[in-house]
């Protein structure tokens, strides 16, 4: 019953020579691997604009028009990450994540740290983009009937986890087909929106509403754990910590080189350098109009929501539901590359002991269904915890995110320092040999020498350009983790902060177990064992023919060596016992135990522990006598001892237990 | 932690040879089993002016006054029903409890009938005495600060229940120590009102509260069910009924003969005249009183408490507490009767095989704990269910009480013929022989003939006496319950007239189940076996100590009938094990399943299939290693497939399981 069910959810199993590898193209790949960033744009300037409103409430009117040099800053980091990741890219054709490079690179423990915060990073994209996306579908509901969805935010946020987290175990592939037609819509839509909003500026002057003067909009919000204050050089950096969740998942490209068509590394560069530019342009574009536009954070809208509507009236009104609608539907396309990303991960942890073993199975569909199933329980915790509010979720986020990019830049310069020590030793090697020539004072060209004078050249030149690219990535990541820390830690920064490092407690706490258990199961050492001698036991609660088969059974053991026990609970009973015992006993020694409590478990287990100390070397092995009913409801009407004893057998060293059922017809 | 916290709840165990056989005088007797019986005069009145209630309403002003020829009538049964027993206690000195009485006279059929009923019988007692002891309670807080307990008597129900099955989980005696004091208390307390009463009305006339008229009493209840309507026979029968709930409880002396001080059935004999004697006085002077002070049914008070209310006032004010705090301790004492006859009565049921096994066992403190559970959680669910309001629960307690009545009655009367049979057969030899001595002329006193004519006299117009009384009462009792069913069926009898043949249907085809399992598991028939040929499989996930131990197990049942098997999952892994074998293998066949849907246990299932099939008649064993870490939650790391395996194979036919442990250190 309970397997059909699952049947029904999760669909027929999948053989495994049936994993598909899929090869994608520059375009559909761009689908694929940049929903989860492209989409942050959905957020990000929102999130800039709620710690603004700090300052704007405080009656600072152009509070706001701080919005643009902040995404202005946060554009440059962006293009400074990207930049860096094309160097990944090229390092690591195979796939080059934090926990790899860090781990590669940097040692254990920072791949241990880059996969706590990548995990922590997975959990928390699912959350916010999934909260997102509910705001996006709300928002357009705000002033129709609708209305109050707003009020069942966290149940429509449940119900899509759970929707994409059986579309997961279900084996969804990241394929082009699912990905690219919200993708390219969104991507459409939205650079539209942000042009028609150019035009319609300029075109309308007087469309443009008069902002609200400061304490005149109830609606108006500010980020969570903000006081109205002055602005501050503290409330700007809170402001671009908060626009910082425009980064994440930029990495997603690098991640996933494998995916590429030939030559893999180009084509991911490629996509790369385009997805980095759109975004900018998006994110960027969004902040300019919401600056233009006036628009301020409230309650129960989105900030795009808000702009859409003044832009798109009239004719054009049904726009503002295409952009609403690919918000949504982008949003929760990367809350489903998590749902790709934190499996894998974890398998990745789990071959390298780091995580339980029950990680790298895969699920009836090919899928890693366990870390599927902990993602979704772990998401939905925290959309419950956080009533389903992007911006409440925002402080936790971007700690994970930016603590993986500093890993593994700084991993990355480790690699070309490596890399470069590799070249210049091979440098040497050649320019003696030139010296050499040098010294008979001949200049010859020698055929077999394999060292291109201007290769050599480049890769040296490359290496140190790596260099500085990725050190001043690490660097900029690094501040930018030190300043989100900072202006985030009381918001709830605190959480993951402290998270971390009990992650990777845990993880090196399961990694030395399973190191210990591989140790004590090895057969390193092991010597010829010497022939088994037994002992055997068997408990009886009368005579039947369940009994006789369970010690006929016994008896082929250990012919010499079997003991019945009978625990006497009634005299009368045990006086019938001994006399049917010379007939059908076998020919077995009975042993009586008395139950002054009546237990029948208590006396049998003392009684084996005295058998065992006599017995040395021996084995014991108590042989349990069992009917099985033909229903199973059928042992509601019989006493369950044969399974408590077994449950009790369970944490006795040593003992073999053996079950001889007899199995009882209709 | 599982065994203190029960250590802690129920205490510790207790040694069989402890049980203790207090024998009781008639005074404590008279405490131990009326509780019952006398605390159904808490209730018994106010359930028949609720039905009368409906007249009043109706305008009939007078509706009331038949409170009195109601109590009566149901007093005269009250008087019949007593008589009856004292035959039963003379007939079974031995305790003749409905189910025994009816088994041994009209059969097992209605020995099951009288059991289903005292069993329900036995779960209303609970729910209707706890739900009248809250009632008690929550009508002295009327008026005080405490008024809205009244809203929460079914969590108060829900206490008293579980605080008493806690009680008797703990082993509470039916000692006079426990029941004397506040059984004797009650009895001062409610005959000291009644007397009262009397002098009061005569002594202050004007102090009788005038009636409110009908329709000016917004508190008035109705009984749930009746609509207002002028009284008719029906009606009266309707509240003769509902007051008949005064009788349950009167067959307690009677099945409690053996714990009487020596004589047993005298000493019973008495106490039972005793105890109708003051049940009929303090029930019919109730009913007298509510009547002389014109207290009506209210919704949020009982009659009782209305009534004491109104003659305890000033310096007697305080009395008024007595009497309802020991009308509740004897209400929740009569819940606790019913502790003690369930279980004991479920375990007879059990013991001749018509209830599972189970109700049979003494737990830890001696007691038949399983039935102390069942108790109370279906009382618990029906106080639940009815809102915890007496006079709901009402029409359906007396089904299950005057079905056992008549059964009994029945069952006595048929006991009186044998009987009777008996000593006519007695009576023929010896008189033929004194025919002969006649037909010879001469009287001559015989003096070996055992046959005392006086006592021969006696004994044989004691059986037609005995006969005639049970007679009665059985035709008394089985009109009352066809007046019951038929005037409360459609307000909730239908509820137990449908249950009880239901429960007899559950007892019958348990026992068959019993039967049945008893026949195939017979010795009877059975022939010498023939010796065993084993066939040993051992699944391994790859060679390690634990896996090396488990065939070194296998071997020594059958040193060349042991098949290795494993799981092909991964190519690389499958070659290195079978590189590994030759050394590790100890010479035991490996097989290799392929595994197309990563499935561990199904393709085990079927190879076992397979193997058994080519068996005959040989016995299959499977030999599962099993390693057991040191912690209980280590097991989370590790795949939990032996315990799968074995969950699987536990349905399979004629599989010998044995586990083979390795337990691991730290």
């Amino acid at each position: 019953m309970v397997a059909s069910l699952k049947r029904w959810v999760v669909g027929t199993p999948i053989r495994t020579e049936h994993a598909a590898h899929e090869r994608l193209s520059r375009k559909t790949a761009l689908a694929v691997f940049s929903s989860d960033a492209l989409s942050s744009t959905a957020y990000a300037t929102e999130e800039i604009l709620l710690v603004l409103a700090a300052a704007y409430a405080a009656g600072q009117t152009a509070a706001f028009s701080k919005v643009i040099p902040v995404s202005i800053g946060i554009a440059t980091l962006l293009v400074i990450v990207a930049i860096s990741y094309r160097q990944t890219i090229r390092a690591y054709p195979s796939g080059g994540g934090a926990y790899i490079v860090a781990k590669d690179n940097l040692g254990t423990m920072a791949g241990l740290i880059a996969g706590a915060s990548l995990l922590v990073d997975y959990i928390l994209t699912v959350s916010v983009s999934i909260a997102a996306g509910v705001a996006a579908l709300t928002s357009m509901f705000q002033g129709t009937r609708f209305y109050w969805l707003d009020d069942h935010k966290v149940a429509l946020c449940l119900f899509f986890i759970a929707f994409i987290a059986v579309a997961n175990l279900r084996g969804v592939r990241e394929s082009g087909a699912l990905f690219a037609g919200p993708t390219y819509a969104f991507l459409v839509a939205f650079i539209f929106m942000i042009a028609y909003g150019f035009v319609h500026y300029y075109a309308n002057p007087g469309s443009i509403p008069t902002p609200l003067a400061p304490g005149q909009d109830p609606e108006l919000k500010i980020a969570e754990g903000y006081i109205i204050q002055s602005l501050s050089i503290f409330l700007i950096l809170g402001a671009f910590s908060n626009g910082c969740a425009a980064l994440t998942g930029i990495e997603a490209i690098s991640n996933g080189v494998p995916a590429f068509k030939q030559p893999e590394a180009h084509n991911a560069s490629v996509t790369l350098t385009w997805m980095a530019a759109l975004l900018t342009i998006m994110f960027v574009g969004t902040s300019v109009m919401a600056y233009l536009y006036n628009v301020h954070p409230h309650e129960h809208e989105t900030v795009i929501s808000q702009f859409a509507r003044i832009i798109f009236h009239g004719p054009m009104g049904w726009f503002y539901y295409v952009v609403q609608i690919t918000t949504a539907a982008i949003l929760v396309l990367a809350a489903n590359t998590s749902f790709a990303d934190f499996p894998r991960l974890a398998q990745l942890l789990a071959r390298d002991r780091f995580l339980p073993r029950q990680f790298a199975n895969r699920g009836d569909r090919l899928v890693f269904s366990n870390g599927v199933i902990i993602l979704a329980v772990f998401s939905g915790l925290l959309v419950t915890a956080f009533g389903g509010d992007t911006s409440r979720l925002i402080p936790l986020y971007a700690v994970g995110v930016f603590l993986s990019f500093t890993l593994s830049q700084t991993g990355m310069v480790r690699h070309w320092l490596k890399e470069g020590a590799a070249l210049r030793r091979k440098g040497r090697i050649a320019g003696a040999h030139k010296e050499a020539l040098n010294e008979e004072g001949v200049k010859i060209k020698v055929a077999d020498n394999p060292v291109d004078e201007a290769e050599e050249k480049e890769e040296a030149s490359h290496w140190k350009k790596s260099i500085v690219i990725n050190g001043v990535g690490a660097i900029a990541t690094f501040v930018v983790l030190v300043v989100f820390i900072a202006t985030k830690f009381i918001h709830g920064a605190w959480v993951v902060v402290l998270l971390i490092p009990l992650l990777v407690l845990l993880f090196r706490s399961i990694h030395s177990h399973y190191v210990e258990v591989a140790k004590q199961l090895s057969t390193e050492g092991l010597e010829k064992l010497r022939p088994i001698k037994h002992e055997v036991i068997v408990p009886i609660s009368g005579i039947h023919r369940g009994v006789i088969s369970a010690l006929e059974y016994a008896k082929s053991i250990a012919p010499e060596h079997v003991t019945a026990v009978y625990i006497d609970l009634d005299e009368e009973a045990t006086r019938k016992l001994r006399e049917k015992w010379d007939q059908w006993g076998v020919g077995v020694k009975l042993v009586v135990l008395a139950s002054p409590y009546r237990s029948l478990v208590r006396p049998l287990l003392s009684y084996i522990d005295r058998v065992e100390r006599r017995a040395h070397d021996d084995v014991v092995t108590v042989v349990l006598p069992e009917f099985v009913p033909a229903r199973w409801w059928q042992n509601l009407l019989h006493n369950q001892n044969s399974l408590l004893l077994k449950g009790a057998l369970l944490f006795k060293k040593g003992i073999v237990v053996t079950n001889v059922p007899y199995h009882l017809e209709h």
